[in-house]
């Protein structure tokens, strides 16, 4: 393979050199606002005004089913969610410094999701400062300072965070010497033998650390690696490479920012896939179905480790609002069966993309679990990853109503993550629309 | 003075050991959920359920006057911002990755009431994020490493900010080499030259960095040194301190995450009272009156110097909900003329202060500018800081309705922030009772 890698927050994004824009317009507008971190989706950027279940509309009146943002996990604008938000925060919105009943209800019922080992929670605002926190308690129980990750991996945007994200990293700039990086468990690598591969790549990853002055605090992984392009099968490889990580000292961290809260279907948390049980687990995205929180849940012991070093404070973070909004979106996903609506739809929507997959041989692999799916695009004569044809059908989609994106060191797994809610009949719906994008792209 | 520093986050804090607890209750139920990460207010801590305005009533039906919490900056569950959340939550809320008017609507006019110079605005969900990054930022835009920091300075709790925060940091456990402290600015090292002393401090410091192997990337700065102690005396003392770091290359971070948003009355940022223009200003508390937001503000210059290196992408930073939670908090302000309100009872409760420490020689140098006053509990045979008066008196307030923390490097500081709403007759009230309460303490 002689592609080069991609920065994964540059894929399907708007190119602000691709042409001039009116001063006025409101794409200029945000370009002058956001500057140089500005990403936006599409070569031609859309104004998204609402949203409800499945479904987003356009400020042009274009309807779009949403098979990519996976924040509104139990629906766009879920009005049980919305209203809890709205209750409690008539009533109070305030630190957790001061006791609330509904905090720790939420905690508690937070926790019967979390296996019991892992009793203690703190609250945050998001994933990022989940994971930033979680790398801290792992140094501090290990004693080491390295860490090992996936070579497309997204951890968060904190400076802590970004430094095991590879997938964050521009072109040519190289990981820091505490990280090392090992291909994903889907890749050419590792062949029919995924567990026993990955959990090698693991130990030849500790022994660069090593190498390098680091011993190592843990194993990072996205439990379904949604970045690295979507990889849950078979079912376990996780643990192996889990247990040659702790046999050398280090901890395993299961970010659950994206696969957790029920979109894997089976479990409630992607992990639960790989029969492990996670020293941290980190939580985020869906969490509050848009309402910016996370956690990092732990043993208590681990965190008192930290907290001997320092203390830990999230002024946003555990707050009864917050609660409100994470209590609301356990009730859904329990009341609306959203869990099983997961497994069922996702299964189906998988079986679909298979044939879809055997009669046409520019898509390839479909995979994953729940409503978390990939599949490849690539070339039919030689197989090789084809981004520039999947940036096509990305946005051909987009001209058929359709969000999806695009995830994998290339940027050619398309990555399917529907609201939890989402119908068979908009499943099928997809793949109908999608067999029309793909009669337009080459 | 050989009192040891406390570490901030312990001040005033609930110790869990102090006794055993049923355990049902809901202080028992938040130990076993929060774990060692449990900080909470008060010997008796308390339970909160309900806001308004300036008051927060405890589920026992007691009312509190909220002297400490500066989140709900124009009010408790102010009306106005609950219905630009719940209304706009309605229509649409999602990342950043989709245009949305208000999103930019929000920029704009946030961007009016900083200097023209800074014209780049990332969103975040946390003042810890926002300078997280704008950490990153200094050191691209400097080339250096090292930051200049004071003694007592709280910037965050990512790694990257603990480590440049000496007031998380527990007894004994020593800063990292990139950063140095000095003492805040009211210290009694700078005598009456508060701006020379500070700045040929700051000199020293980037001496002591260049030693430890760090070219200077900043000096950041809470802009009235909230955790210090709260100084913001003599107005432009500042200004020295910052060109003595620009000299030796680095930049000048305003961490605006306590003191903005009008809050010092004078100016809608405390910066604008030292006469200096930051390279970077980060904000958060008060942004959303309680909605989890932060911003990091800076040239778009140097924000894409730092884009070259890594992509920066926040999922739940600059949502259209979050903008409308933003906005209705500008217009709050200006609506309610909430500046003036500011400089003006601040003003009189500063006088009030005054009077009240010339009559009880418990009470030293009440200061602050608008609506963040400090001063200071001191033993009155030497002057030397009273830290358990300073808990005793607290505690008293609570039991007389009051709300009120503390700060400064041994706890003997009273930190006066109401919401900006605080009419001059609440002043009044929150005066009579710190007087009822000075005649219970010793």
């Amino acid at each position: 393979m002689t592609m080069k890698p991609r920065q994964i927050l540059d894929m399907n994004a708007f190119d602000p050199k691709s042409g001039t824009v009116p001063e006025e317009s409101l794409l200029a507008r945000r370009q002058r606002n956001f500057g140089a971190a500005s990403v936006l989706f599409y070569r031609r950027p859309l104004e998204l005004c609402r949203g409800s279940g499945s479904w987003v509309e356009a400020a042009d009146g274009t309807r779009y089913l949403d098979f990519y943002n996976n924040v509104p996990s139990v629906g766009h604008g879920h009005p049980r969610v919305r209203a809890a938000v709205a209750r409690q925060w008539e009533e109070i919105n305030i630190n957790s410094r001061y006791l609330h009943p509904l905090t720790e209800q939420y905690l508690e019922r937070l926790k019967e999701t979390l296996p019991s080992e892992i009793d203690n929670v703190v609250m945050a605002c998001s994933g990022s400062e989940a994971n930033d926190l979680a790398l801290r308690v792992a140094q501090r129980v290990s004693g080491g300072t390295g860490f090992v990750v996936t070579e497309t991996a997204y951890h968060g945007n904190t400076a802590a965070a970004t430094a095991i994200s590879p997938a964050s990293f521009r072109q040519g700039n190289a990981l820091p010497a505490h990280v090392q990086a090992i291909p994903a468990p889907g890749s050419d690598t590792y062949g029919d033998d995924v567990a026993g591969g990955f959990a090698a790549a693991v130990d030849q990853a500790i022994e660069r650390l090593r190498q390098a002055g680091h011993e190592p605090a843990a194993l990072i992984c996205d439990s379904v690696f949604s970045s690295d392009g979507v990889f849950t099968d078979p079912a376990g490889f996780l643990a192996p490479a889990v247990r040659k990580m702790r046999a050398q000292g280090g901890l395993y961290i299961a970010d659950e920012v994206q696969p957790g809260f029920a979109r894997t279907g089976e479990a409630f948390w992607g992990f639960a896939r790989h029969g492990v049980t996670p020293d941290i687990v980190t939580m985020g995205k869906p969490m509050g179905n848009g309402y910016p929180m996370a956690g990092m849940a732990t043993r208590s012991l681990s965190l008192e480790a930290l907290c001997e070093d320092v203390g830990y404070f999230n002024t946003f973070g555990g707050t009864p609002v917050a609660a409100a909004a994470g209590l609301a979106v356990l009730e859904v996903i329990e009341d609306e069966g959203l869990q099983s609506n997961a497994l069922r739809v996702g299964n189906h929507l998988l079986q679909c993309l298979k044939a879809l997959a055997e009669q046409d041989g520019r898509i390839a692999a479909p995979r994953g679990v729940g409503l978390f799916l990939g599949l490849d695009i690539r070339d039919p004569r030689d197989g090789s990853p084809a981004p520039e044809r999947a940036a096509d059908l990305i946005n051909a989609l987009q001209a058929r109503g359709v969000l999806i994106g695009a995830a994998g060191p290339f940027g050619h797994t398309l990555k399917l993550r529907p609201p939890l809610c989402v119908t068979r009949e908009e499943a099928d719906l997809f793949v109908e629309r999608l067999v029309q994008a793909l009669s337009t792209v080459q």
